[in-house]
């Protein structure tokens, strides 16, 4: 059965080609704006420009230097300068990481407790009332940030990742400009759309509980990434091809696909801690840890895989267990195709050195992973040691 | 090429079993309530006495009799009542009617020109600066009312029907219980799901720019609406089907999937003059004339019919002259499946007549409908005449 849901999500996305200039008309007009982005590609690539010239005779402080994987220590200043100077209205100019380390910032900066770590850590949610007001200009399709309320923030010092989610912290706005893309290098756009693809999967591959309007938008999703990653992967650069793969990103994970089903979300706990010991890209662990995982899980989600398979894939043969074994080759295959590998060993990793010490994290912690909480270190470890 | 769009829904959805409690929570505290309904049917079926529980001590006045195709007047003495009462926040227990009268009432009570039928007929919308709050309870699938900014308001007075969109009147949540369909009569659940396709095939069935993931969303909306259809037509009737009929109706008509692309709509104005003529169910007349609308527009909507064949309806021929036929046909059939007739004789009325007035009616007027803009009245009446 579906379970009940509640919906919500107030963003306002700007889409196009030539919409940054509404910055304008978007941003206060007496607002005091903090413009954050990360390692400077924006100042590169026209963005910068474009949105300095859009805010006009706004007064306009910067915060440049947010990190792949936003850390709490940088993100700390960001909020000691706001505090300090009196921002009122923030602007993320960036992808995934600069979007989530400005949620946090706009909690942390109005956040009426003793210690903003609270809000990642510990029950701060509960006591914060307000955040700064945001808006967003995405460069790089692939986390959904720009159109959903959760962040993931790291805090090194600590060897901490740790995520938080609040309705507090919708952008006010998101622009979403598909030429913003076209600098992007081609192994960006490539785990872009893994990381799209895979949102998808998590929130889809879990066990059917008859959700035919869910079921069918994942579906949707899946089916418009796969319809446009070779053009998405193109230079130079097909405009429709790279607005498709920036809005199938947006709808990826912007709390439609999840209301009322199961999710699983394994993968991306297990590749986080990849990330952690080898410094993959995120969406490159993704990739190594998934068809593993549907491989380890093909018994407890086959109702899904036979499904994904069929409909998604268009893998008609009524053999079962060779539609699984077709769906999970086919997925792999279609990374493989954006050129992104699918092994541990691609990256030189010994996956039985990986599975152990993932196995002793998550054991140390007590954690376990899956739609049915039951993926624990020796099933992580299980799905690792294939990942060659 | 995907155009440039914008897109934005406020709207907090609480969907499930026995939500119709969580008003208490979702109606402000200090509120003077007024509960708005149509016929009475809410007062039979529970959903009334549920309401008034879950809003406890507040003060709550009642309007009822607001009528399906809600008339200019019977909403005005809502907002006589309202200005006179100082009510502060309206909740519409209901369908579509209801909602649409809703929206409308919430801009007039606080419009500060002369005449609120301005925002109608006149400049209103650019002078009205707000709305009274409103949430609704849905007991009628059908129109996505619930979860979008649009209305159609009626005046019988001097023959008019007109509708509005504003991002005033987004419901400030809508609460979606399916078991509150429970009680209707088997043709309104028919006339939704027919409803609900319509409106999605509207969005979708024009001719084809390359987004791919407002198509595929359309898609899988009418495929879900395919999957549970028969099922949500069961007496006794099974919760999942009439969740799956609830959500699929919401997401058939909340702006997301005519983000960019080029909309059609002449099936639903055609299909008003023929309630205004003939008083069909909106329902009847959208079944009466989109098969013939896509027989006479077969060559300019190929792509499309094409597309939603091979996808939508399985056909998979690649003669493709057979698979538009086919894909017509199957269009009709599942009217039919659903005991919804496709012809205007099917209610003795003269095609040829009907084609006549309608005419007259468009050319009086100088209408042109549909995404070409180019469907005349004679075009009309050649589309009437053949529904027989």
């Amino acid at each position: 059965m579906i379970s009940n849901f509640t919906y919500y999500n107030p963003t306002k996305i700007i889409f196009g080609t030539g919409t940054i200039p509404k910055l304008n008309k978007l941003v206060p007009r007496k607002a005091k704006v903090m413009v954050l982005y990360g390692g400077g590609s924006i100042k590169k690539n026209g963005v910068y420009d474009q949105v300095m010239a859009a805010l006009k005779k706004r007064e306009v402080l910067e915060f440049g230097g947010i990190e792949a994987n936003p850390d709490y220590d940088t993100l700390m200043q960001a909020v000691k300068k706001i505090r300090k100077k009196g921002v009122d209205f923030l602007l993320a100019a960036g992808g995934g990481s600069v979007i989530d380390g400005v949620k946090f910032i706009a909690l942390a900066a109005l956040y009426p407790g003793e210690d903003p770590w609270e809000i990642l850590a510990g029950d701060g949610l509960s006591k914060a009332k307000e955040a700064l007001p945001f808006g967003t200009v995405l460069t790089l399709p692939a986390t959904g940030s720009e159109m959903n309320s959760n962040a993931v923030i790291s805090r090194r010092s600590i060897q901490e990742k740790l995520s938080f989610s609040s309705d507090l912290v919708f952008p006010r706005f998101s622009i979403l400009d598909p030429e913003t893309t076209y600098s992007l290098p081609q192994k960006q756009v490539r785990n872009g759309l893994v990381d799209a693809y895979v949102h998808v999967l998590e929130q889809y591959l879990t066990y059917p509980v008859g959700a035919h309007v869910q079921d069918r938008q994942a579906e949707a999703v899946l089916m418009a990434l796969r319809d446009v990653a070779q053009a998405a992967l193109r230079v130079p650069p097909d405009y429709n091809a790279r607005a498709n793969f920036m809005w199938a990103a947006s709808c990826a994970l912007n709390h439609t696909l999840n209301r009322g089903v199961p999710e699983d979300w394994a993968t991306h706990s297990i590749g986080h801690e990849l990330t952690a010991l080898y410094g993959l890209d995120h969406a490159e662990t993704l990739a190594a840890v998934l068809p593993w995982l549907l491989w380890v899980k093909r018994k407890q989600k086959q109702g899904k895989l036979l499904q994904y398979g069929y409909r998604v894939l268009d893998i008609k043969t009524q053999k079962y267990s060779e539609r699984i074994d077709q769906a999970i080759e086919a997925t792999s295959a279609f990374f493989h195709s954006l050129g992104m590998p699918t092994t541990l060993t691609a990256y030189g990793i010994d996956p039985d050195e990986a599975a152990q010490k993932v196995q002793a994290r998550m054991e140390s912690h007590g954690w376990t992973f899956g739609e049915h909480n039951d993926i624990d270190g020796k099933t992580a470890a299980e799905i690792l040691r294939l990942s060659r």
